[in-house]
């Protein structure tokens, strides 16, 4: 007979689906936790037996799956949600987006809206995501502050801003700030040459050498729109595939989003040299970038993640809505009801993410080693009933708002639905102090 | 100087949409209902002067608009939500929902079923739908618990079922329900034959002759998918719309659900004969018939409105996901970001459904004169922060989740997120008491 182990939290569940290769549906089972990580995943009773917990927590409605990762966001435009909408593209851009930014954005502004933004995809079940904006520190500070793992990109464009003045500039802030956290255990770095036609060549280069040198990915927007394309073949005679061919940049470090105009060779060289890709279903109908070959790339074994992209061009920070659309999407795209079943777009949400960021040993499954990052969604609404397959409700049928718990590295962030690390009343009104502000110059 | 008049109630609201043709947002505005119809919409301040409500609500946060209209949706099918999924359409069909209708399908299952739906409806802000389903007296019943208004289809299919064993069956028991039912205020009825490909010439034109002498409107499925369009070429020797027009279907009178698949000429002719059109995104994208040519439809000033279909297709009766998607696919669709705008999503939502219905002078809209059919968005939740216009929100970032109040005839359906007319434990109850019966047959 075994020994009693004491640990610190047991976690009931109706369902517990790990997301493991098997497309295992776990019944009445418990997942046993200690330190932070996973120790166990077994049937209640067994778990009762092996494990002596501190805390018990019973979900018997529920069911547990890894914390969702956003592959691609900016968090902090959360406080641009709206502000300008059904417009083309570089007129959203040209004349509400970024003069907002140029106005607005500083630290204080980062800090409120990575906090908000945070606030919001703990609540829909999301325990890590991928950012990519200016001022990373302040966005640094809102993840510590919420607890939630994260990844932050040392972003570059080769014009200046309030936060930088010149490539170098931005590269050295990204890297100084990588340095100042390098030992805090839930953040990671990318660095974050922001498109193809904002970056360089020779900025690429330089990331290039630096990402080799500190192993870290390269997180980037590419093949998102015809005239991005068209530009590139403009200004350096190239789509801009064969730009980050010709540079170097195609690598399994590199972490691709959009990818939504893809010729047959396009999506052959990815392949060949590992790239991950980022799919952002909303924000590319949104803004009318097109519909991008997922059935595709993943027919081809390329590593498609999930993002939402920022909640300026979705306008939600909901990776079950990208579950969804992604899945459906899939559908009317090749004419075949059975293309990305639901399983597939939580593999997208999770697992798939974590790989793409280089955590997959740490988080986006549930397994034995794993760090505990857990979301629980509660089926008793009657929005879930009746329930014939778990799996398929949480893509097609669940929405965030039946998430109920959320745990980070073992820390509960999310009880009841309850935030645990930040305060609503503060995050509302600093939402509406940016509110204001906006407003006032729009 | 104004008489004091004596109503039944005055909701307060921060915002007031109509969804007029101004496409007006109200600010701290009031409606005065009385006897279950708007008697004035008008400043808070100026409200209080003219009205003496017996009841006051004051929605400080919140958005008042229409309450929404669900097109097109075989209720009772939400018994088999998520049963299936992820297959080719005939597979899913022939092996899975056909099989468990001919098992199971019966008043009750209908009666429990439609109740589910309705629940699901209105915390959703759904005050009306266009139901298509066998026992529609089951699903009448429903209807009546709940207290929505309804439009109640008299089916029609060239085979027998446990309902009705031939056409003149399905139209004799679909006619002797409406006259029964003709004096309660909230429903109305449709003819409903069910698809170009379950009903014959003849059926078709004995129902034509009823809806013209009743003056009903007949809603059918039409060119949902290409296989619908290539057997009828193969039976008919004309496609579907074409073999409609011959027979003298194509009238203000038709509300034609799906239209995926469509000629320019099919275009015109929808557009000379006047007839009304539904969109089912969710549903169209997950059974992969492909992506209704909606902009064009509208360009053409045809009639469009939104349904979601079943739960069994969607797997949501959700019209806030409806919308975005309908927004967001349109966008995409044409490679114009301006596309759809969020206002024109909450017209179809709302105005149009009314309008194919034959009741946009009682419903659809916010005005005097029209019931007081209102649905309520709570805007203080933070996924709707900040809020630059609330009617982007309402389509772009808003859920079902965020509404809290609904009214249907003036009466109080939805309160603070708690449903007044029907039972939450026994909706659960009977939901898995099918739930067992179908999975034991599985």
């Amino acid at each position: 007979m075994q020994d009693t182990v004491h640990i610190d939290t047991l976690i009931e569940a109706r369902w517990i689906i790990p997301v493991d290769p098997q497309q295992s549906i776990l019944n009445h089972h418990a997942i046993a936790i200690n330190q932070g990580k996973i120790i166990g995943i077994q049937p209640i009773n067994n778990a009762h037996s092996r494990f002596k917990a501190r805390e018990i927590i019973a979900l018997n409605n529920h069911a547990l799956i890894p914390g969702l990762i956003n592959l691609h966001t900016h968090a902090a435009m959360i406080l641009m949600r709206g502000l300008a909408n059904d417009l083309p593209l570089m007129e959203w851009l040209n004349k509400h987006i970024w003069p907002t930014e140029s106005r607005h954005v500083n630290t204080s502004f980062v800090l409120d809206g990575t906090r908000l933004a945070c606030a919001e995809m703990l609540r829909g079940g999301i325990t890590c995501f991928n950012d990519m904006y200016f001022f990373p520190e302040a966005s640094a500070q809102a993840v510590l502050d919420s607890g939630m793992r994260a990844s932050l990109g040392m972003i570059a464009i080769d014009f200046p801003t309030a936060y930088a003045n010149d490539a170098d500039d931005y590269l050295a802030k990204g890297m100084a700030l990588r340095d100042r956290l390098y030992s805090e255990p839930l953040l990671s770095f990318c660095f974050a040459p922001h498109a193809p036609y904002t970056v360089s060549d020779k900025t690429l280069t330089n990331i290039l050498t630096y990402a080799e040198q500190l192993e870290v990915p390269i997180h980037i927007h590419l093949h998102e729109t015809l005239d991005e394309i068209n530009l590139s073949i403009e200004s350096h005679g190239v789509r801009p595939i064969e730009r980050m061919h010709q540079l170097g940049l195609l690598s399994p470090g590199l972490i691709a989003v959009h990818m939504v105009h893809l010729t047959d060779n396009e999506i052959r060289l990815i392949k060949q040299h590992g790239c991950h890709t980022v799919h952002c279903p909303s924000s590319n109908l949104k803004l009318a970038s097109g519909f991008a070959p997922v059935t595709s790339l993943l027919d081809n074994n390329i590593n498609v993640g999930l993002g939402t992209d920022s909640a300026a061009s979705n306008n939600r920070l909901d990776m079950f809505e990208e579950m969804r659309l992604a899945a459906l999407l899939a559908k009317a795209s090749t004419n075949q009801a059975d293309a990305l079943p639901a399983h597939q777009a939580l593999e997208m949400a999770t697992i798939n993410n974590a790989r793409a960021l280089g955590i997959d040993e740490i988080t986006g499954t549930l397994a034995s080693g794993k760090a505990a990052d857990i979301t629980a969604i509660d089926f008793s609404d009657l929005h879930l009933s009746p329930c014939y397959d778990p799996v398929s409700h949480l893509v097609y049928a669940a929405g965030r708002e039946q998430v109920s718990h959320v745990w980070v590295n073992g820390k509960m962030l999310l009880e009841d639905k309850k935030l645990t690390t930040l305060d609503s009343t503060q995050l509302h009104n600093r939402a509406a102090y940016w509110e204001e502000c906006i407003k006032s110059t729009a």
